[in-house]
C-alpha cells in the first residue's frame, strides 16, 4: 500500500505541505543514493503546534504526537524532493532531540511517535537505527526535532 | 590481533550481550558498506550503570568509564549484526553526548572513554572523527550517550 | 572564483591553521567520498573567542560569528586533508549546535552565520541540509559547535 494511503487509513492525516526552511539551508540534500533531511519540527500550517519542554508543559503522550508530527514533515520534506514516498528504498537512520524538563528521561518514548510512524509507513524498509536525546532548548520554543537519513530506489 | 581479544586483555573485559532497544528501532542499519549504530547509553545487564550528571554526579574519570561502557554496547550491537568485529574496516564516525552539570566543559575528555577504546581495538581501522556535544537530559538519566558510524568489509 | 578567494573579498579573512583535537580522534575521517568533519568550535589562534550562552553571554549577531568562526574552522580542517578547497563538491549536511540561555529559541538565525559562509564560498555546491539544536553546555564553554558532512571529487 502506499506510503500516504496508509498515513490516510491508519492516522486519519493527509501528508501537510512541506514547512519553509527557517534559515539558509535545504530540507533536503543528497548524496549518491542517500537522502539527508533537515531537522524538521512539529509545524502545523507554518506554525509550531508543539512548544514547551517534554515532562512540565507537554506529556509523554503530546511528546509522542509532537515527534510523530516532526516525521511527517521530514515525509513531507522528502515528497517535495523526490516526488513519490515510493521512492523511499529504507529510513536508514533517524535522530531525534526532546525538549526535557529537569529530569525527564523518556525521550525513546516520546521519539516512537517517530519511529512507529516510520515502521507502520513503509514496513520493513522503515526498520532504523536511532538516536533519542535531551536539549534544553529547540529552535522557536519546539518541544521535538527530529532529523533523518533515507536511502532512495 | 582479534579486537575482543585487546578487550580482554588490555582492559579485561569480555564483550556483553547486546542491550535491546529501548523504543521502535533497531540497533544497526546498513546502507551500503556503512552501518548506522543507535545511540547506547552505558548500560549493563539490562541496567543503566551510570546515571547523572558529569561534574557533579559523576567525576571525569566515571564519565570516561561511562562513555567506554556505551562504546562497548555499540561493538556489542554491531557484533550480533555481522557477527565478527574483524569485519569493521573503519570506525568512520563517533558522536557523544555527555549529560552535563551546569558550567561542565570537558565533554571531549569524557568521550575519550569511547575514543580510546575504539583507537585501541581497531588501531589505525579505530581512528575516527567525532563530536562531543553536553545535553541537559539523556534517556533514562544516563550520563552518557554514544552513536557511531562504522565501515565494513 | 577558489573558495578561499572568496573569503578573502567578501568576509576579509584568511583561512586560518586547522584547530588541534581535543581528544583521540581525527579532524576529518574519509569513508568512500563523503568526508565526515568533527564537530568545530569558534577557536582563533589555539583559544575558545566565543564563550557563554547565547541569548544571555552573547547576542545573536555574536552567536552568529561565532558559528561562522566553528564553519571556517571546519573548512580549514577540509583543507588540511584534501589539500584545496575546490576539491569540494558538495556540502552534504551541516549539524550545529548553540548553547542556549534559557527560553533561546533562535538556533537558526545563530547557525546561519555558518550556513552563509558555506553558500557564500561554494555557491549551489554549497547548499546543504541541516539541524540547528540547542545544548546546555558545549566543550570548553564554546558558545556554538558546528560538524558537516562534505562530498569531494
Amino acid at each position: 500500500m502506499h506510503p500516504e494511503q496508509i498515513l490516510k487509513e491508519k492516522y486519519g492525516l493527509e501528508l501537510p505541505n512541506p514547512t519553509i526552511p527557517s534559515g539558509f539551508y535545504t530540507p533536503v540534500s543528497q548524496t549518491g543514493n542517500l537522502l539527508y533531511v533537515s531537522g524538521h519540527t512539529p509545524k502545523l500550517d507554518g506554525r509550531l503546534k508543539f512548544k514547551g519542554k517534554v515532562g512540565t508543559d507537554l506529556s509523554i503522550e503530546e511528546g509522542q504526537e509532537a515527534a510523530r508530527l516532526a516525521a511527517i514533515n521530514c515525509l513531507a520534506a522528502i515528497k517535495a524532493y523526490i516526488g513519490d514516498l515510493r521512492k523511499v528504498k529504507k529510513i536508514v537512520h533517524v535522530v531525534g532531540y526532546v525538549r526535557s524538563a529537569d529530569g525527564f528521561g523518556d525521550q525513546p518514548k516520546v521519539l516512537n511517535g517517530a519511529s512507529s510512524l516510520f515502521n507502520d509507513l513503509f514496513g520493513e524498509s522503515g526498520s532504523h537505527s536511532r538516536a533519542a536525546l535531551g536539549s534544553n532548548e529547540l529552535p522557536g520554543g519546539a518541544a521535538v526535532e527530529v532529523m533523518c537519513i533515507v536511502e532512495i530506489c
